[in-house]
């Protein structure tokens, strides 16, 4: 059954989308990201290892006029991803394999979001660098110390601006016999900067 | 200079307001703010304890329709709405005064985020528990223990459905001399409820 | 097999104690609660609801000339504190039954720690009041919104001083595949206070 | 005048030191850096970057037959150590200068914190490699992503055990009108490990 969701603002509750065992990304973590990636009607998103497509739908929700694009190459995810899809009855490109090269075969996009790297990461980054456009976004949600250096390693010397990382510790109420019970989820990083235009003229 | 910010995405940067000494609420825990209230276009938003109107501010840009009020009490802040309301080019219904006595002067809305409530949270309730339609959302914005325990306190025994608290600890990287330094915010429990319809149809 | 923990500095590794399905203070969530009691080689400490024992048995490991007490009313529990017991090689006087009972029954005590309550924490915030040395110290472990805020109001309208309370957001590394994945915990608030001496002279 | 601090347990309130402009590490982290050090009364304990002094202080007082060095480069800095060092009557050996190369010259020590490393992490933790005992500990506080990444980089490969590390998001809360105002630091990284002994036996 197709799920009519009308509000103009990002971070449907979790409980929402059809999850499995694949981890996905919590509510206030995914309305963090997509404010980050700052989004117009015509963009077109990509989305690097979209596990549920939580956050590929919300964008693809926004982004009527525009294109998303959920890249995966877990078969579970996959799965999930395509069911997240009908259920909110949106259009979405979902393409299995590896990132970094079904990015490149895309073409241009307009904003990135890098939710899992499978160890690529500098070879996504790489991609990102040559097909990204000027004035373009990139977000990147980070759960590991390795991947929050290597994103702001190479996002400090590459040709990016505005960078910003900020870390989230959400905890969530559980209402049990009268009291609420805060509990606590991984912290996640989200780094995110807007691609330089190389001399020419950016996006604003 | 009025300053056009296209993007459907809320959360703008904390650097794109105009600031004073006014506590201001960060762009990650605006934007948690606002999915929680889950806008559309024509919705009649109020912001109690409005602060710096950064949040009132993102919700008239995203209800161009509807109609967005801002209470406050401190004269300071007044000021600063009325600046960062012509900053970004938005209509606000800027309203000083105490919140309870004000809020009951609007009639009727669909959201109300109490973004602060000057030591009369109950009174403040009350009035939104006449006021808000069946269906409509309300945010609290909690940076005190006893906030967080009375909105829960009156939420959970009130008309109130979709009961919900996050907590935020949100850090920020400062850039300095090639390293990174997180620094901290205080944290800020988001408190949300959709009001019931006490019988009647509510707003799907 | 008895196991010789011999530093000083309080915070054993989880791992160095028996687990069982009972909730467990983290180590570092231990060792602040131990720093917060101020703790003297002769005391009688009593812990309240002590769950595996591990801050009881941590408490008995630093005060060799004194006594611990560890009150617990679930089965499970009390046979882990046992066994934890026995691993360190520690005396521990374990109390089953209702913690305001067990508390009154004790006598006099010099520090105690409210680890759970059981929801009778006004009842056991009572006995307190009777029982605890002028001078001497209280700490709470509260897990929930409720606890946080009745014990902060109880202790500031009592005869408690150098009213103290911190929020405790942890997160653990955990190693997999050269990589280091944060994961979090649940936040813990560490509420602490002196008894005051009604007028006469206190521990100092 | 002195200040007898006569408890065991670790995390001196911060009010008890003399702070000037130089960052200090706040009580529930310093006691969490003591507890993972693993102190003995004997133990020789280096502090590299000590900044206002407050873990050598502690660490001093927990070893009273050891020794505890202090190195740092900071002349503010060093001051405040003196003063702190002469407020709770311990002994501390202050070596001003550059942190690698004090290290080498003090020859072995069983225990090693570094609070701060003044860009020189991958320096200072060589000549940890050469100077700490077989089975010793080293805990390191880190504030940026770069010297996390960078800590564990080194520690992962080189000889040691027991490699740990936690992210402390601590709030402490301030009483402002009847309210409890939960103010955040900035978060820490505590990384700890033990000394591999090299094939030879160690400390336990």
């Amino acid at each position: 059954m197709t799920l009519d969701w009308p509000y103009l603002t990002p971070g449907i509750p979790d409980s929402a989308f059809i999850r499995g065992k694949v981890p996905m990304t919590k509510a206030e973590v995914r309305c963090v990201t997509l404010s980050k990636l700052r989004l117009l009607p015509d963009h077109v998103v990509v989305d690097v290892g979209a596990g549920t497509g939580s956050i590929a739908v919300e964008a693809a929700l926004l982004c009527p006029r525009g294109r998303v694009y959920a890249i995966e190459r877990n078969g579970d995810a996959l799965a999930l991803i395509e069911q997240n899809r009908r259920r909110f009855g949106v259009e979405l490109c979902i393409l299995p394999g590896e990132a970094y090269e079904q990015l490149d075969a895309i073409g241009g996009f307009d904003r990135v979001i890098i939710s899992g790297s499978g160890g690529r990461l500098r070879d996504i980054l790489r991609v990102c660098g040559r097909r990204l456009s000027p004035g373009g976004r990139m977000v990147i949600n980070a759960v590991t110390v390795e991947t929050v250096y290597r994103a702001l390693d190479v996002l400090k010397s590459d040709d990016y601006e505005e960078l910003d990382v900020v870390s989230l510790n959400v905890a969530r109420g559980r209402f049990v016999g009268g009291s609420t019970l805060m509990e606590g989820f991984n912290p996640v990083y989200v780094i995110s900067a807007t691609r330089g235009d190389g001399g020419a003229k950016g996006e604003t």
